[in-house]
C-alpha cells in the first residue's frame, strides 16, 4: 500500500487526538510530527475538523463493514457472536482511529456530527437486525430489541475507557465472554428451572 | 440547606463543563456566571484542576454511598438490582457531577486521578462482592466475578453518551432493564431447556 501524505495525516492526527486530545492538539502539533509545514498541511485538509471528520468517517465505515460481515450467519447467536467479535477486532486494531471517532464526535459541527451519525446508526440497525431475528426466531425471548442493541454497543463502546491493545487480554476474547454473559445471564439456570 | 459561595462554585463548574467540556471551560467563565471577581474565586480553589477534583471526589463519594446502601440486601439478585438502581438513580439526580466525574478524571494529575481511582475502585469491589456472593450461593453462574462487575459499570456508565435528564424514560427504568437481561440472558430458555 502507497502512504500518502493525507493517509499519514490522519493517521499521525488519530494518534495524537488519542494521546492529547482533540481540543488540545493543534493542527501546529499534526504538521510538527510529520515535519510537514501548517500550509503542506492545509493544502490536504482546511481545517482541524476536517481532519477530524475524515478520521470518524474512515473508522465508521470500516466498523459498517466489520459488522456487516456477520449479519450473513443464518443462526443468530452465532451472528450476535460475529458481530461483537468484529466490532471488538475493528476497535483493537484500529485504536486510535475508534478512539478518536468515538471521542471526538461531540466536537463535530452539527452538519458533520450528521454523516457520523448516518453510518452509527446504520451499525445499530444491523444488530438489532440480527436481535429482532432472533426473536422472531424463537431463539431470543421477546426483548426490548432498541434497549438490548443498546446494551450490547455500551459493553463494547465502554472498552475504549479501560482496554489498550497490547494488554493480557484481546479485543475479541473480552467480546466472547461479553456475548456469553449476554446470551446466558448471570442467573443459574438449573436454579431458574427448579424455580419455574 | 445553606448554599454556600464554595458549593454553588462547584456545582456551577459542573454545569459548564458538562455543556462545554472541561477544557473548553476557563475560570474566568466559571467566575463570570456566578458574578463573582476570578480573585474571589480563587480565595476557594486555586486552580481550575481543584474545582474538578472537588466535583470528581463529591460526585463518587455520593455514589459509593447510593451504592452501599444495596449491599445489606440478603438475596444477590436483589441486591445486585438494587446496586443497578442506586447507580442510574445517582446518575441522573446528580447528572451535571456525575458527567463532570467521568469525563474529567484523563484531566486529572496522577496524584488527583489516584484520589478519584480510589473511590471508583471501592464501588467497583461493592459490586463484585454481591456477584461473588450470588456465585458462591450458587444463585448465579460462576461466571469472571471481575469482567461481569465490569459488564454492568460499562452498560450504566455508557448512558452519559446517550441518556438525557428528563427524557421519556428515567434512568432507574433502564437500570432495570440492564437488571433483567443481564440476569436471564438473551437466550430463551425454554429453548435451551430443549437443547440441554
Amino acid at each position: 500500500m502507497v502512504t500518502t501524505t493525507k493517509a499519514r495525516i490522519l493517521e499521525e492526527a488519530a494518534k495524537l487526538f488519542t494521546e492529547k486530545g482533540y481540543e488540545a492538539t493543534s493542527v501546529q502539533d499534526v504538521a510538527q510530527a510529520l515535519g510537514l509545514s501548517k500550509a503542506a498541511l492545509y493544502h490536504h485538509f482546511r481545517s482541524k475538523e476536517e481532519i477530524l471528520l475524515a478520521i470518524s468517517l474512515q473508522a465508521l465505515e470500516g466498523l459498517v463493514r466489520a459488522g456487516e460481515e456477520a449479519l450473513a450467519h443464518p443462526d443468530p447467536k452465532e451472528a450476535l457472536l460475529r458481530f461483537m467479535e468484529a466490532h471488538a477486532r475493528y476497535f483493537e486494531e484500529n485504536y486510535p482511529f475508534f478512539v478518536t471517532m468515538l471521542q471526538g464526535i461531540k466536537s463535530l459541527s452539527p452538519e458533520n456530527r450528521a454523516l457520523t451519525n448516518r453510518l452509527r446508526d446504520r451499525h445499530e440497525a444491523n444488530l438489532r437486525a440480527i436481535l429482532r431475528r432472533g426473536v422472531e426466531a424463537g431463539v431470543f425471548r421477546p426483548v426490548d430489541v432498541a434497549l438490548t442493541g443498546r446494551a450490547v454497543l455500551s459493553l463494547l463502546n465502554w472498552m475504549i475507557r479501560w482496554f489498550r491493545p497490547g494488554g493480557p487480554m484481546r479485543a475479541v476474547e473480552v467480546a466472547r465472554a461479553y456475548h456469553d454473559l449476554i446470551l446466558r445471564g448471570l442467573e443459574d439456570g438449573s436454579t431458574r428451572a427448579q424455580g419455574a
